[in-house]
Order: structure tokens, then sequence, then C-alpha cells
């Protein structure tokens, strides 16, 4: 039998008590040993809960249990988080997460501690909630150079998106009715402005970069509050559909590039059918190709799917690391990342200022075509062009707008 | 340094080596020592290629070199490959493969004969080709009970059907040209009657139900050859694909089922939208809901990616099985799934001699509803027939035919 101890009761560390009693035989023939929830940590009673009788809210009676060999933390943030992981990796016990923030933050060093410590650091539910990629990256595709990985990685944005673009829906009521729903929170800034989407990009980059760690603070991180009716409309006229993709590009030797941005996505892309909370990632390797990973990016019990698999595989290796996973520093201090400045993508133009001829001039030295021309406005889809030189077009030559594109 | 022999230097051997070679520095830094191949067995001579030098044709020199901890088996079928890859494990030697065929023939004995040396038998590749699918179903999502697996596995049949559709070929012809362009072979019989897929669901099914093996004998298979352009473009006119589809369910505490059929696949669903040689596999958990992977199901660089993945995997945990993949056969020895006959599925029913009423009335105990209603022929869809039913219902009442059907 295995002990586990669960950090935080709400939402996914409920979930991932239901999980392991729903699918308790299947679990227990899985490992060859019964798995079981003997304590949890919180500051709050949960008398409704069929794990009422195991609440503690005392710290050391939780950590003391030397019967407890896996905790799973679903406090989230990294503060309370962060302390508790140290001690249960310090007492050599595996932690199991889905938390996100301390991943990003803090991962170097709680990775260090587990190994130290002969135990593991599992975040499988990281990333994609209940989908596998954090394993298929980093094992299933170990034999790869990871060249891209591109992906709708927050489900709140989508949900938001998809939204006004299916029910015409401003921006705002989008929000609360995401809101009113529960795929969003009260103080929504975390999801709309990107910076979920960023810390879950800086994960993947990490692993994508064979374990040198990209910190979440070098991606340049854009949300949705700014796209308008219009621009789901006008994405619509061009054959595309707007998403807010997290992107990794490691091509040609350069330095690799990490952003989170709004884009316009051609619909003759899967990524574009992607509706409501669902998440996909697509994963380019030099010897794979292109892999897509689909799925339900969050929710209680696809969450806790998630964990209770890396709480198996915590049980199954219990002693050793299973993952090998270990991300370092780079050593001369300089940023992993290229400036977003600097970062070469593909861009829609719209004006309406200008008509197609002048927008084609203006941008001859590169490869672009005209996506509409009517009496409203004017676009152009342009490839191969910095941020930094799109910017300085649009501040100082023409009288319009862009965004990122993706066909 | 861990060193790797190839068994069989044909297309996916000689892209393993290929791989090792390209990504060398990736795969040294991932593990943490060089990984290089040392030697491959193969019957033919290969001047021209790179590794011509590590070419032997002898067995008992390949399998007589201590330094090989890690053998590759490329070789195919079920005969000198089984052979070779007991001898190996008996070795204590780990062995990774892409052979479907040999995995689902027998790979009850060979599990236990890895065990037995304390070594792997690991086989990424064997479905999906480079798609991460056998690490994620057995591991990611151990904590689920896995109700349904329902996807495109053979790329071959999946090519020749978009060929069908898209460029309006007949049968014949579209597989003359999959011939021609490599993706289906001189004699295709094992892709175009389903005899491929058969062997992968297997596979997956033998996964999904813990280690209870599911022979390939046990499933139902039907392939392509009796699919028209007929049925393509009546597909269209309904809002569908036609899909050659590996299914398993386990729902409801009953016998699971597991059949390999076409069925046409409604547009919304997302793996309608799969062309040519792609794979999509859906993967549905009881606490998971759905998920999806995406991407090349065979191809050298795509599947020797997975093989090498596997490699990778058994170089971190040499001297145990980390995956600790074990399957075993029903004691009692009845049959693991049920009978194809009393499968519950949904069809669609299409007539040219009945009119929309009347297949209505025909199926009026059941949940039905028109799909087509027109001078030339008239359709229903048909929810939760059983098999020997609509087989039935066709052979004595209904001028027609009938498909599966997935919305």
């Amino acid at each position: 039998m295995k002990n586990v101890g669960i950090l935080g009761f709400g939402v996914v560390g409920s979930g991932v008590a239901e999980v392991i009693a729903m699918n308790h035989d299947k679990i227990a023939s899985h490992v060859g040993e019964v798995i079981q929830v003997k304590r949890v940590l919180d500051l709050r009673e949960f008398p409704d809960s069929p794990f009422a009788s195991l609440i503690t809210h005392d710290a050391d009676e939780f950590f003391g249990d030397s019967d407890i060999s896996i905790v799973v933390e679903t406090i989230g943030g990294a503060r309370i988080a962060y302390e508790f992981t140290k001690r249960a990796l310090s007492l050599g016990k595996s932690v199991v997460t889905s938390n996100k923030e301390l991943v990003s933050t803090h991962g170097v060093e709680l990775m260090q501690l587990a190994e130290d410590n002969g135990c593991c650091y599992l975040f499988e539910a990281a990333v994609g909630g209940g989908i596998p990629i954090i394993r298929p990256l980093h094992r299933c595709l170990a034999a790869n150079e990871i060249i891209r990985i591109q992906g709708i990685v927050n489900g709140t944005t989508n949900y938001i998106l998809s939204s006004m673009r299916n029910v015409g829906l401003s921006y705002e009521d989008a929000l609360k009715q995401a809101q009113q729903k529960g795929y969003a929170e009260q103080n929504p800034t975390a999801d709309v402005d990107g910076i979920d989407a960023q810390r879950k990009l800086s994960i993947l980059s990490s692993i994508a970069l064979n374990g040198l760690y990209v910190s979440p603070d070098a991606i340049h991180a854009e949300g949705i509050s700014s796209i308008s009716l219009d621009d789901i409309e006008f994405a619509d006229k061009i054959g595309c559909s707007v998403k807010l993709l997290a992107s990794f590009f490691n091509r040609d030797g350069g330095k690799p590039s990490a952003f989170v941005a709004p884009f316009f996505v051609s619909k003759n892309e899967l990524i574009a059918s992607v509706e409501d909370a669902f998440n996909m990632i697509i994963v380019e390797g030099n010897a794979l190709g292109e892999a897509m990973f689909y799925g339900q990016g969050a929710g209680k019990l696809p969450t806790a799917s998630a964990v209770v698999g890396d709480v198996l595989d915590a049980a199954l290796h219990s002693g050793r690391n299973p993952h090998i996973t270990k991300w370092y520093v780079n050593a001369d201090e300089e940023s992993v990342i290229m400036p977003y400045s600097d970062v070469i993508t593909n861009v829609v133009v719209k004006s309406c200022a200008s008509n197609a001829d002048s927008l084609m001039q203006t941008f001859s030295s590169f490869d672009c075509k005209v996506v509409c021309d009517d009496s409203s406005c004017s676009a152009v889809v342009v490839k191969g062009i910095s941020h930094k030189e799109i910017e300085e077009i649009i501040a100082s030559v023409i009288d319009g707008s862009w965004m990122h594109y993706m066909d």
C-alpha cells in the first residue's frame, strides 16, 4: 500500500481524491498495490466531503506522517506551495503537482532537490490539464531536436474567443459569461493577459531545450483583452480564426524564440477548429515531423487524471526519479530566448486608409500577398518580417494594425 | 556509452541509424552518455549506406557482442523477428521494436521474457508511427478506466480514401497511386483488408484493459476494398467522410468490443478532417474525458523517432523495465471481446428502393433520423442497433446497404 497526502483541497485536490477512490481497483492492479489518500492538509473544513475525516489543519502532523510517501500539491501559487514542496522533497517524499506557476518559477531548484533526496517532482498536469504532453515531449520525443511547439494552452481565453465568434458577444460580455460558467476566475488577469500561457510555455520550452531553463520573465506575453468583435469578424472574412497561441521556435541554429500572442489562424489548420475550453498543442521534431495533442486543458477530473497518473508513476518508481528530469540555468546568464523585437514572424497587416496596392508596395521586399481588398479596408499577409520591423512600419508608414498569422 | 544493435536494415532500421547519428548531441545530453549503433544484422549488403561498415550477416557475431545492450528489431513479421527477439531478451538485452505483428501475436510471452531477464521490451513505434500513443495510454492515463479508443491507425488506407474523395479516383486507381508513391506495398492486403489496423488495435486494447491480452484473432476486421466512389460521394452528401476506424469500447460494465471497419464520420468531428497518410487516435478515459493524438503514422524518420525514443528509455533504465508493462492471458480462456454480432453501434442505412418514411418505419423501435431523402435514394441514421440486427434487416427487410456511423 502507498499512502498519498494532498496539500490543498480545492477543485483539483478534491478531484484527485475522487479519481483515486473511483478507479481504486484499476489503479491497484496497475501499480500492484493499493493507493489511498491518507491525509489532506487545508485550512478550511469540508464537512460535506466524503473525505472530511482526512482533513487536517496541522502541517507538522501532515509532514510528520512517515506513511505518506507521495504528496500531491494542489495549492497553487508560488508561496506556501513552494515552502511545502521543499519540505516534502527534503523528507524524500515525491511531489506531484498541477501548479504551473511554481514549476515555471522554481522548477530548477525543486527538480534538483528531488534528485538530491531520491524522489520525484512530477508535473504532467501543469500543462494541458488532462492531455498527456509533458511525458510525450520529454520521453517519447527525446530522440528529436524540438524545432517548434505551438498551441492553445489556455482554455479560458479560447472559450472567450469562441463565444465572441460563435455567439457574437463582445469581449466584456464573453468574459462575464465565462466567469458565470466557471471557466474564468473573478480576477481573470492571469488568463486573459496571457500569464497562464506564459508559465506553461516556460515549462514546455525548458523541456524542448533539454532542460535549459526558460524563465517566464523571458517570454513576451500578450493576452486577448484588446481583441474586438471587429477582429473576430475580420478573421472570418479572410478565412481565419483568432486564437491565443503559445509559440516556441528553435530552427536554423539561432537563438530560440518563445512568445504568447493572438494569431489569425487559417481555417486550413486543425488548430483553428479548436472550440470552447479545449486545448491543442502542436509539437514539431526534426525526425518526427508534426504531432498534435488535443483535449480538455482544465477541469476537475481531467486535471486530476493527469495528477494521479503521475502519482502512479511515483509509486511504481519509488526511491528514484522515473523521468530523470532536471533543468539547469544558462551558465553565462545571457537570456536563452531571443528578444521579442528580433523574432521573425508572419503577420496580417490591415488598413482602412491604404489600398491593397499601396500595402503591397510598402512590403515589396517581403514575401506578401493580398488577403482582403474591398471598400471598407485592405489587408495583406507578410511573411518573414521581424516584430521590430512591423512595429516600425505600423508606427510611421501605415495607418493600420497587425496580428501574427499562421497557415 | 551504450551500444545499439539493429536487426533488419530496411526503411525503419536505417532510419533508426540515421536519427541516432543526426541527433547525436541531443541524445547524449539527454541520456548522460553517448548512444551509438555498433552493429547491423541483415542478409543484404548496403555498400552506399554511411553505415555499410556496421553490417554483419552473422547472427552469432551480432548476439555474441556483449557490448550491445539494446537491440532494435525492425525486421517485421513474426518468424525470424520472433526468434531473434527471444534470443536478445534471453541474453538480458532490451529490445525495442516497431513490429506490430510480433507484439500483437507474441507480446504476452515476450514481455514476460523481458521481465524474467531484467530488461525491457518496448514498442512505442508499433502504433501510430511517430505519434506518442503507447506511453501516454499506458502511463499518463493509467489512473483512468479507458472506455473508448477510436482512430485512424493505418495511413495507407486513409491515403487511398483521401485520394478517392479529393481527386475522384476509383479505389483501384487510388491504390495504384498509393503504391507508386510508396504509401502502399506491392501486396497491399495487410493494409487494405484492415489486418494492420487489427494488429494495432490488439495492442491498444490490451493496454486499455490494463494488460489483459486481446488477440488480433478476436478482433473483427474489414478493410476498404469494397468502398466505391459512390460511397465517398454519398458520404459527402450527408455531411460525412468515409474513414477506416479501429474501435475499442468498454462502457457499462459489459464485455468490451473491438473491431476495424469503415465508418461514415460526421464532418463535425475533427477526425473527419484527417487527410492523406496521417493518423489520429481518440482516447476516452472515465476521468480524463476525450484526448486526441495526431501525426504521421508511418514513414522512415517519424517511425524511427519513436523507436529511438524507446532506445533512450531503455538506456536510462538499464537493468529494469521502465514501463512495467506486462500482458496476461484470460484464465478461463473465454474470449475477452464480445462477438462482433452482439456489438451495439450506430449506422447509416441507405436504400434506393425504399423511401425515407418506410425506412423510418422499419427502424421505428430505434433512435433514428432521416439524413437523405431525394429522388435517387434515401438514408437514415439508426442509433443503438446491434450488428446482428442490422444484418438481419438488410438481408430480409430492406433492399439497401449500411455502414457504421460516428458523430
